[in-house]
């Protein structure tokens, strides 16, 4: 997807605005074949230009020539996509000249992506490509009409005899109904694992989960009583637990295990990515729990939970792992390198699709 | 889809920064019911900060509170879609709290929407919705995997026996295929004409025009031997060209001029939005242009070029329409006021949308 960069003439940008008000166009990032990056930006008056993001081990100043261009090329970075800004004179933005942007609420990012010698597994490949699709839904919990995103697996047939398990995927606390693609690449991994016949074919569903003010019942909510339905009602879909998973990530891994552990006679399948639980519904749901264990081991086939252990929330993921497990609740535990970023999510995701509806 | 907006606990962000990294959590924009806007924006150190756009009639100076939020409150503004930025110290950026963006290669800007009191033509409306779906198509002209959007209509069956006409419609030079949905509102402009019978049922393909080095030619190809092909390869389509459609602005009318009125015999309407024409292919197409105007005019349904009286295209687009004129090719012209903005673009394709297929 990534765009070619020339110069075009000015007059064809959008907006009435004069030529001197055009910056020249740039190519930023430029990912070379050596996986090192170059970044630029153009600011003729600024004083000091830094990139920073994840792929840096700490923010990296860039230089201005003579055309009042800053750039800095930074070394080979391990393939991935990666959220990064520049901060100019203090100020922190996203890279005006990248189209690809961090899906979120609280701030304006970019995303680079630094493809892998092979193709990684959320890459763009030559493979049978799902469709994703942006869906509107009548939410009579939240009185809105309300958007969310639905994969279907290449060969889809809307009509079809062929019925479909179904993962509701949710983001994180302050992402949006499009972080899941935008950064995390759900639809390539899953087009690429069905393509290797790694994961079964099956519909995604990407709801935007922060409901406020209060995220966690009201959210739950509308899931069971308006999200599931419209998608039921829609799709030719499987409607037992063993065809229905929910996983999540952050505020949607908590927001995961409060409806997939509440609910475990609606969802076979719960994953939840680095889980946070530091919330009044987790307390009420978990704090004076008393399981019936044997049940819910018996409905749920697979309960995991992922977590990095750079992670700022790795040590209360431990405490929640230690708790399901004083409980009796069979719970499979992924813990991996890495911090609370989304590199880990794709990695978490693409681990969950292999294993459920199996 | 205005979100709510309230203090969340910081540590519910992504990635592992600290507390201190986070700023407050902003309602920006904050729209009301009287229209006016009240636009936020946290930087405790900064000097100035000023936020400007095309619903201003000049930038606007926002001041700082004791906690370090700029703001400022515009008086009304007519109900509408208007793209803003912020300028901080000089340093021009989207609006960090607001996701609602631009989608554009050059720049990152933020929209606003002024919600009518009596529902707008692009309005989110309660109304049936169709299916909005990022396609992923492999283009032999171009050698790539490249993205479209379809628009499918309300109760559109992919293997129903129904076929669908189809507009093929192309955004402006540094737009993406993004800006006809997330800044044009083309699906919902559709499904409200749709739900009001003022449209008839269509599917609305949305590519990614800007193919370079050679935006014209490569991408006229692309169009007739791939994009093409490709929708009625997976989408139940008439494919005559009385059911066949190209609009576009800007860059995207021009495209829209070259792609229509050098294969008459495939598309019956050609809609050109204050159409950039500055270029080698229109030269080469049209200044030694002998047309067979009774066999154009008799191939194409429905000629039109639109174009606001302020914008900076005005007089060239004038020039284009006396030269078809000359030429003896029936063009329907729509001069209304305005400059070169999407706030335009909406009332041409609601124009289009209602004159085309019947």
């Amino acid at each position: 997807m990534k765009r070619w960069y020339c110069i075009l003439p000015v007059l064809l940008l959008a907006g009435n605005a004069t030529l001197a008000q055009r910056p020249p166009s740039i190519n930023s990032p430029e990912v070379k074949a050596d996986h090192s990056i170059t970044f630029r930006y153009y600011a003729r008056n600024a004083q000091s230009v830094i990139v920073k993001g994840e792929l840096l081990t700490a923010p990296v100043p860039m230089t201005k020539d003579t055309a009042g261009i800053w750039s800095v090329t930074v070394p080979p970075v391990k393939p991935d996509i990666y959220p990064y800004s520049f901060v100019v004179d203090n100020v922190e933005l996203a890279d005006p000249n990248n189209t690809l942007i961090f899906a979120n609420e609280r701030f304006k990012r970019s995303i680079v992506d630094i493809p892998g010698n092979e193709p990684l597994v959320h890459a763009l490949q030559n493979v049978p490509h799902g469709k994703l699709s942006y869906r509107y839904y009548t939410s009579t919990t939240l009185g809105a009409t309300r958007t969310l995103l639905v994969y279907t697996p290449p060969g889809f047939m809307a009509n079809g005899t062929t019925k479909y398990p179904v993962l509701y995927l949710i983001h994180g606390g302050s992402d949006t109904e499009e972080t899941w693609t935008k950064v995390g690449r759900a639809h390539f991994i899953a087009d690429n694992l069905i393509a290797k016949k790694l994961a079964t074919p099956m519909i995604i569903v990407m709801p935007y989960g922060n409901v406020r003010p209060r995220p966690m019942p009201d959210f739950t909510r509308d899931m069971i009583d308006d999200i599931i339905p419209f998608i039921q009602s829609n799709y030719p879909v499987l409607t037992d637990s063993k065809h229905r998973a929910v996983a999540g990530f952050s505020v949607g891994g908590g927001q995961t295990l409060n409806i997939g552990l509440t609910n475990t006679d609606k969802f076979g399948y719960i994953a939840a990515y680095a889980p946070y639980t530091a919330t009044e519904e987790f307390q009420k749901n978990f704090s004076n729990w008393s399981p019936d264990a044997g049940k819910i081991n018996a409905q749920v086939k697979l309960f995991t939970i992922s977590v990095g252990t750079e992670d700022f929330l790795f040590e209360s993921v431990k405490k929640n792992l230690a708790m399901f497990k004083e409980k009796n609740i069979r719970v499979k535990s992924y813990i991996v390198p890495g911090g609370h970023t989304w590199m880990n999510c794709k990695q978490y995701l693409a681990t969950t699709l292999q294993e459920i509806f199996k």
